[in-house]
């Protein structure tokens, strides 16, 4: 049995409606809907009618026979787990977000939502215990190898990492093949960063058991891509807007970063956005890109001018010009103008614009990175962005290991006390369904 | 429901009496006492009659109306929990020893106390099961990761661990403000250690979760301290000694060393101490600490001869000599007369004197450290004392994270099969209570 | 209970028959002993009547009476548990395969046929849970590390990891005995790595909790020779073959190859085996371990020619030559000839020859050593060689924390989906019994 609140969130989800649109369809305040919406331990949480459940699911029924198979209908085929769907090369292994079709990906979403109270330490669950995490970062990356343990150890199993190349075997001239293969007897799944593209498939081809692409090189690096458009879709619930239609503004390093790429490969799955791509000359997202989103029916514009581009931002997503491969050469149009600040959103964006960035972001003088005067405002998302890391590696999880529907029966209260918020600067709202 | 042990324990602390007094004040044989604080699974063990129980409630009921407020005695006000009362800025979290009372000290000892026999191996708990602890070493310090990482692993809970400065986002320019808010998004608790003082309240600063300072440099390593003043205690205990009024002597360097500034501000908290400070002309004691302890009313000597200064000590406290930072340079005064070991200890000491290190102590030749020919002595308990690290910060964690009251009624037995003494050369009344 | 597998495997090893001389023996076809050897999962496994259980129990009884105190013989006293038989001056501590009679290395085997499940993700144990290992690798070997970690894991327990010499703590001059003492008080094992011979055991005497060596430079590294032969007996248990008589070649680094000169000592517990050592004249077989196996009446042939040498082989073990250890110094009679490839195993070898291999194996161009074109043959046994290392170091670990006879009555089915096959290269039998 689904809970109310997922019940509902997915329910809006399939028939593409926002909060307002879905509490009209439906012939009920949109206050009474916020209501069920809340968590259970709020104290103004309300009990659904039964009569609404039933409603909704006559609507439900009737709107996928209406729409057929248009591709933003949800429909789960129950014979074929979501595993089967996404897999890589017919094995549960996450590569690319090329695996994934609108309609795997929210549900995904689904699993996602299904974890966030073990993420927001309401409830424990214990269904992966006795299996074995194997997170091999060959490069270091201390947050994503914590966020992909930490998700682990929150479903129950346990977790060998190991970091660098110390991988003595390595070294000594073994392939990975050999690497990939061995280990895979040991444990039960495989997160590996490597510096080099294609490393990871390497891995992935070498064995059976479920390998996820935890960033490689220049390559890919699914799972951020997906906590990102989760992100997205969490926020814009909350404010009832939807994707689709949505304008999104993308402003940084836009030919090397590798996080904006995999994002707008989600986002073309959805209909009829808007991008506004902001870089300076030597950074453009690369041609490539662009016919994608123009093939998929999105709309493009760029520019070099944050000012301007940032007008009627529903999303403003910023990343970090990675210095580090420029060396000491300074980047051509990378000037004080181009940090986002508090003072540039005041002028140019609305009260329910989002800003977000995948982190790191270089807060030392003069990086001209997304300004840290933003962390009291509540349209800072990052770390809403961050917290949403753990969810959706659950799910990812869950859904290699083919646990999702285990999950929720699985969960039983947590025997320790966790702060409201976890950080002292998060908005009101933060944790809220 | 305490058990007799800790019922007993506890009821000499509140009345502030030892062993031979306390049979005294209840008119039966200290023989009699002895066997009931026996471990049950000893064959001495004795069941203590309920009439006992009832007269020594009786005795604390009326010693703390006599005695009212003052510091000495222990009233545990039930709406209150102890996370609140040595609470940082309001937070549960542990960055200075500063945070406690004496009080507050001697209830974080009465958990320690309940967490023996999971820490000895002869119970298990489950307590903390779906919690994650990162423990995040700026710094290499193997023993006290490992210590805090078993720790929280006996209580059930996970642990994601990192050393050094692979924290690539760090190097690249992401604000401890940053770093802190994204790690505690995903985890329960952060255990931080850092070469610089004041950078693990910067991370405390930007998280409500749990913070225990696992060492800032030059700063404070607080749970270092408490698990000396626990060993203090628990020898006095079974010695039938008080703290109130004992001799402490302190040797080595009591200019950097930080153990022993810590350890002498807890050990402030208590009546009447006589210190004697024996160190190196340029190692002394710096004044701030000396002022501190005289305020407090005890007694304080200094000298730099060992071999006088060990007369009639209770405690002597050796600490290592930091060579690292002094180079090829010697240290004025700092010979082989400065070295702690069987013979001066049988010259200068009585039986019951105990002899502690924070450890590691240099073993090398010419070290002038604490001596390896006293590893047979059963008044060295620098063992003891490591040992202790684990129901210490066992207890810091149950408090942190507010399940000590659930520890008790979780243990079950071990299902494995451990020694009866850890270390081969471990003294007979090791591991007893 | 034993199940009927593991019960008819144990018969037949104690009784030292095939499985044709074994159908034989009880007068039954050995299509049916088949059936009844399979896992209760397969579809062609079928129950064993009770009247054979009888039948066999009987002959065992009788066979141990007949066969008298001979070494072969396996005659568990249910009085002294397998840890105090094989234990390391009186504690349950493995540093060296010379603490292995045959009986107990076999009795070890049927812990390990007891874990397969586990390994093979059938089912979850935790047994071991609130347990703490430290595995303390003062050198890299990331894969032994995480086969340690994740058969500890796999039992139920936790694992605190250490790589290099970031044990600053020993930097400083800390002595062996007090890092071991004091490590020993926060876990319930250690498994220790480190570059020089004799530096485990300085670890396990000053501990009495269980130490095991995971290799201690040109010194054992027991738990490999261990799982080498478990891997021996296992093919050959399915193959129809016998320990006993068979014929055994090596290749390549004979001289300072560790695992061979380990292995050797635990083959030469069996009876009239034939050895055929070949290396290239600088690298070749030390003399005392000749000597020890023609002691043992073992036949011993040495050759430089693999061609010739491979003939009639039941195993072919070949090593890496570590050419790290010879720098750009070209290795006299190391060449291309002298590598193991699909062509020289069709030549020389039969349908039934298996090549193991300790692994890692250079891959690299020139680099002579086992070829890949073998991986889908087979008769390349390399990964169920290092598969076996889980349900081995498991045992090991039961073995030594006294649960090897609680591990079958706490198995549970596993919750999650694992492949049938870890890698898509596995032969059909794989993880068949």
């Amino acid at each position: 049995m689904l809970d109310q609140q997922t019940f509902l969130r997915d329910a809006m989800r399939r028939l593409n409606l926002t909060r307002e649109n879905f509490s009209d369809r439906i012939g009920i305040r949109k206050r009474a809907l916020d209501t069920w919406l809340l968590p259970e331990t709020s104290g103004e949480y309300r009990v659904m009618p039964d009569i609404v459940t039933k409603f909704v699911t006559e609507i439900l029924g009737g709107s996928m026979v209406a729409q057929g198979l248009t591709q933003s209908v949800y429909i789960a085929d129950p014979n074929t787990p979501l595993r089967s769907r996404i897999g890589y090369h017919g094995k549960p292994q996450l590569l690319s977000v090329e695996q994934f079709s609108r309609d795997s990906l929210e549900e995904l979403f689904r699993i996602a939502d299904i974890m966030q109270p073990i993420a927001r330490r309401q409830k424990v669950s214990r269904i992966l215990e006795g299996a074995v995490l194997a997170n091999l970062f060959f490069e270091a990356s201390t947050r994503t190898r914590i966020s992909f343990g930490a998700a682990f150890c929150r479903l129950g199993g346990s977790v060998c990492d190991t970091t660098g190349f110390t991988f003595s075997s390595m070294t000594k001239g073994e392939s990975i093949y050999d690497t990939s293969r061995v280990i895979s007897g040991y444990v039960d799944a495989l997160v590996v960063r490597h510096p080099e593209q294609g490393a990871v498939d390497e891995f992935a081809r070498a064995t059976n058991i479920p390998v996820i692409n935890g960033g490689d090189g220049p390559g890919e690096h699914p799972s951020q891509a997906i906590l990102d458009l989760y992100t997205i879709q969490r926020e814009f619930s909350r404010l009832g807007k939807l994707i689709d239609g949505a304008h999104i503004v993308m402003a940084g390093d836009l030919k090397y970063g590798r996080t904006v790429h995999s994002l707008i490969k989600l986002l073309a799955l959805y209909r009829n956005l808007r991008f506004t791509l902001i870089a300076p000359p030597t950074l453009e997202m690369p041609a490539h890109i662009l016919e994608r989103i123009a093939r998929a029916g999105h709309v493009v514009e760029q520019s070099t001018s944050l000012a301007q581009g940032l007008k009627g931002a529903d999303i403003v997503y910023a990343t970090r010009i990675q210095k580090e491969r420029f060396g000491e050469e300074a980047i051509e149009g990378y000037t004080p103008d181009f940090q986002i600040n508090q003072a540039m959103i005041n002028a140019s964006c609305s009260a329910d614009t989002i800003v977000m960035h995948p982190l790191p972001r270089d807060g030392r003088p003069g990086a001209n990175d997304l300004s840290t005067d933003l962390n009291h405002d509540p349209r800072l998302a990052i770390f809403r962005q961050t917290d949403n890391g753990i969810p959706v590696r659950m799910a990812i999880f869950a859904t290699l290991l083919g646990v999702e529907n285990q999950v929720q029966h699985s969960m039983r209260d947590v025997s320790w006390r966790s702060p409201h918020h976890v950080g002292p600067d998060d908005a009101a709202f933060d944790g809220l369904d």
